[in-house]
C-alpha cells in the first residue's frame, strides 16, 4: 500500500530561504517566471519573479550548459545555479546559472510592460487585462497588504473570544430592505443576495456571544463612483454583553492595532515597495456627528447643508480636521441621526433623534459603520411599526429577540476601501482583484 | 479631545479566566444567559450559558440581595458573586451569587428544550428554529469544530507561502459550465453565481504562485440528498510549480494535519462534548480509481456497474476497505476518468482516458476534489475544441494561459461535509448554520 505524507523538505527555495548566509556558494534550485532578460553578450541578467519578490540570476556562457537564447520573457522555469552575494542585486543575492528547465512558455508576447515599476496604463486597461496586470509587483503588493488586514482582523477577534461564522448569501429577504438588492430565481422561488450578514450575525450573538465573518456582500446600488463596488468583502463582527457602543469602537481600535502589527511584522517588503507609512492607531479620537459638522463648518468656513447626513466632502474635511488637530488619520464619528440609520439601530435614550452608532473615517472616508443594536423584542417591534415597515420575512430574525438576546452591537468594515486608503489609492477598483461595478462583470 | 483605545482590562470574566486558582474566594463578575434554574427552596442552582460552556451559580437566600423569583430562564444577566471550588460543578468551579442585573428578558418561553443534552426534535424543527436551536451547547459545538477546520486550513497554507484571495461571486459565465448555475439580472446584463473560484484561482497562480480562498459557492443542483447543499463554503487552494498532482495531495495531507493539531489544542471542550476522536492523518493511503473499484468489487463481492464514476455506495466501500486494511479514515482515489472531469483537468500523458486528478474520501465520502490542471495554452484550446465547447466568455481565463502559467494544481474541500464526517453526523444540514437546499431559503 502507498501513502502520502505532508510536504517535508523544500525541493525549491524561496527568496527568504536564500537569504540564509550558510547557503552562499551552494548549488540551489529555484523556480519562477522570467520577469526580464538583459542580454549583454557573454553575460546576461535574468530576473525571476517569485512570490516573495524579484531574484537576480546571472548567465555566463562559460558557466551555463545552455544558450541564453533558449530563455524568453514570461517563461516559467526551474533554475539551478550557485548562490552568491551581490551588493547591487535585490536582497543582496544572485544566482549564477548552470542549468535551466523551461516549464512553460507563453503563446504570445505580453500586451503590457508588467516588469516596469509604473506600467502607465489606464485603470480600465489594467482591469481588462487583470490576469496579466496583477503580475506587476506593485499591483500585486496591494493584495498582500489586503491579506494582512484580514489576518489582523481574524487574529485579534479570535483572541478576544469571537467565533467565525459562515452565513448564507442567498436568502428570502434583504437585511436592510430597500431597492438595492440583487434578485434571483431560486428553484422557482424569489430570492435575494445578501447585502450584509447583519440579521445572521445578530442571531448568532444568542449562540456564541461574539461572532465574526469575512465574506462577500452584494449591493445593487446604481452608484458609479470611485469608492463604491457592487460586490465587496465585508469584515463583520457582532458582540454581546456590551455596556455601550463604545465597547464596539474599542474593539475596532484593537483590531486596527493588530492589523498594523501584523503588517509591520510580515509585510515589510510590500509596505516598502508601495512606500506605505503605517498610521498610528494606539488611540483614535471620537466626536459626535453634530459636533463634527459644526467643527468643520467653523474651521473651514463651510455652510451645513444637510443636517442629517455627511456629504463626502464633509467626511474629507472631518478627516482633515482630526489630522490637523491631533495627528490622527482615523476618527470615530458618533451619534448619527436616527432617520439615516436602519431600524435595528439603538436610539440614544437621552435623545431619540440620534442613535448609539458610529462611522469610522480613515483619511476622510468612511470605512466602517457600526453601533449598538436594539436587543429588546418589543422595542424592536415598536420601531418597525413606527417606521411603517412590515415584519413579513423577518420572522426568524425576530425569533432570536423573542427568546432573548443580550445587549449587543457590532460593525462592518469595507475591506477594499480600507485597503485603498491604506495604500493611498484613489479608486477602490485598484484594491479589488476583480471588481464588480455597474458596467463590469468581467474578468 | 476624547480618544478610544483597544479594550484593556476585562470587565467580566470568561470560564477560562475563572479557572485561575488565584481567583478562588474573590468576588467576580460574569455575564451569560440563564440556561436552567433548579430552585430547591432556600438554595437554587442557576446555570449560566457562556460562550465557553456552562457555569454553575449557587443562590442562597441569605447571601444574595434579591429573591430568586426575579430570575427567569433565558434571561441574560450580569452576575456578581464569590468564586468557589466545587467538585460537582462543570469545570470544578461555581459562583456564590450576591447580586444580579437582568440585562434582557425574553418575550416568550422557549419553544424547545435547549438546555437538554438531546433535544429530541426533528432536523426540520431544528432548522426552522435555528436562532434558538443553535443555543443548545451540542448544536453550537459543531460550529466551533468547523471554525477549527477553517483555521487549520488557513494557518497551514499561510505558513506554506500561500496568499489569501477574494474573488467575485457574481460573474458573466460559470467556471465549469453546465445547467447547475443560478442566474440573475445584473443591471440588465445576464449574470451567474460562481459555482467555484476555479478560473480565478488559476489566474492568480500567475500572480502569487500559491493562493487560497475560503468562501461561499453556489450550485443550482436539483439534488435533495443528505450530502448536498445549494450553497456551501468551499476551502480552495491552487499552487504553481508543482512536479505532479502528488504535490497537491501532500499539501492537503499537511492541511489535515494542522487541522487536527489545532482542534486538539484549542477545541478540547467541543471534542469532548461531541465525543469526537480525531483521526490519524500523518499518512494517507492513495489508490488508483480503477484499482479501488477492483479492490472493493473483489473484497465485498460487488459487481462494477459504472466504470467511469464512483457510486456513493462504492465510495463508502472504498472507505471501509482502507479502514479495514490500514486503519485510515482517509484515502486519496487518483486517476479519475477524463470524461468525468472538467476540461481543465490534465490528462494522464501515459493514458489520456484518465486524468492526473484525485478525490479525497473521508469515512467513505468525497470531501475534496482536486488535481493537476492543464497549464499550456494550446493544449487547453485543443481540449476545449475536442469537447465541442466554446471559448466564449472564457477570454480572460484563457488570457492567463496565453501569457504564461506554470504547471499547477489545486483542490476544493467542502467545509460543511468535512465537518459532518468529523463530528459523525449523517446530514450535512446539521453542520451548516443556515442551510440552503431546494426547499429551504430561510432562516
Amino acid at each position: 500500500m502507498q501513502f502520502l505524507t505532508s510536504p517535508t523538505e523544500k525541493k525549491t527555495l524561496e527568496i527568504s530561504d536564500l537569504l540564509d548566509p550558510q547557503l552562499l556558494g551552494e548549488e540551489v534550485c529555484v523556480t519562477g517566471a522570467i520577469h526580464t532578460i538583459r542580454d549583454m553578450g557573454t553575460v546576461a541578467f535574468v530576473i525571476l519573479r517569485k512570490r516573495e519578490g524579484l531574484l537576480q540570476c546571472v548567465y555566463e556562457e562559460s558557466a551555463a550548459d545552455f544558450p541564453i537564447k533558449e530563455l524568453k520573457e514570461a517563461d516559467t522555469v526551474k533554475a539551478y545555479g550557485t548562490l552568491a552575494a551581490s551588493e547591487k542585486a535585490p536582497g543582496g543575492i544572485e544566482i549564477h546559472l548552470k542549468r535551466v528547465t523551461v516549464l512553460s512558455r507563453p503563446a504570445a508576447p505580453l500586451p503590457i510592460p508588467i516588469a516596469k515599476a509604473k506600467m502607465n496604463i489606464s485603470l480600465e486597461t489594467s482591469l481588462d487585462l487583470r490576469p496579466v496586470s496583477l503580475r506587476n509587483i506593485r499591483e500585486r503588493a496591494r493584495f498582500r497588504i489586503q491579506e494582512g488586514i484580514v489576518r489582523g482582523f481574524r487574529d485579534y477577534l479570535t483572541e478576544q473570544g469571537f467565533t467565525e461564522i459562515h452565513t448564507p448569501k442567498i436568502g428570502a429577504k434583504g437585511a436592510e430592505g430597500g431597492a438595492n438588492i440583487f434578485k434571483l430565481d431560486y428553484f422557482h422561488h424569489p430570492a435575494v443576495l445578501a447585502q450584509s450578514p447583519q440579521f445572521y450575525k445578530q442571531m448568532m450573538v444568542g449562540v456564541f456571544d461574539r461572532v465574526f465573518e469575512t465574506a462577500p456582500v452584494f449591493r445593487a446600488e446604481k452608484h458609479n463612483t470611485k469608492r463604491h463596488l457592487n460586490e465587496y468583502t465585508s469584515l463583520d463582527f457582532e458582540m454581546g454583553y456590551i455596556d455601550g457602543f463604545e465597547d464596539v469602537m474599542a474593539m475596532e481600535t484593537g483590531v486596527l492595532g493588530r492589523v498594523m502589527e501584523i503588517l509591520k511584522r510580515d509585510y515589510g517588503r510590500e509596505l516598502s515597495l508601495l512606500s506605505i507609512t503605517l498610521p498610528d492607531v494606539t488611540r483614535i479620537p471620537y466626536v459626535r456627528f453634530d459636533e463634527a459638522k459644526r467643527l468643520v463648518s467653523e474651521k473651514y468656513n463651510r455652510p451645513i447643508r444637510n443636517p442629517y447626513d455627511l456629504e463626502p466632502e464633509e467626511e474629507a474635511l472631518i478627516g482633515r480636521y482630526f489630522q490637523e488637530e491631533c495627528g490622527s488619520d482615523f476618527v470615530f464619528v458618533t451619534h448619527y441621526p436616527s432617520k439615516k440609520r436602519p431600524f435595528y439601530a439603538m436610539d440614544d435614550p437621552t435623545d431619540s433623534t440620534y442613535t448609539l452608532s458610529f462611522d469610522c473615517l480613515y483619511k476622510g472616508m468612511e470605512i466602517t459603520t457600526g453601533g449598538q443594536r436594539i436587543h429588546d423584542y418589543n422595542m424592536l417591534l415598536e420601531k418597525i411599526e413606527r417606521r411603517g415597515m412590515t415584519t413579513e420575512g423577518m420572522e426568524h430574525y425576530l425569533m432570536a429577540f423573542k427568546y432573548g438576546l443580550p445587549p449587543h452591537g457590532g460593525l462592518g468594515i469595507g475591506l477594499e476601501r480600507f485597503t485603498m486608503k491604506l495604500v493611498g489609492d484613489d479608486n477602490v477598483r485598484r484594491t479589488t482583484l476583480f471588481p464588480r461595478d455597474m458596467s463590469r462583470l468581467e474578468p
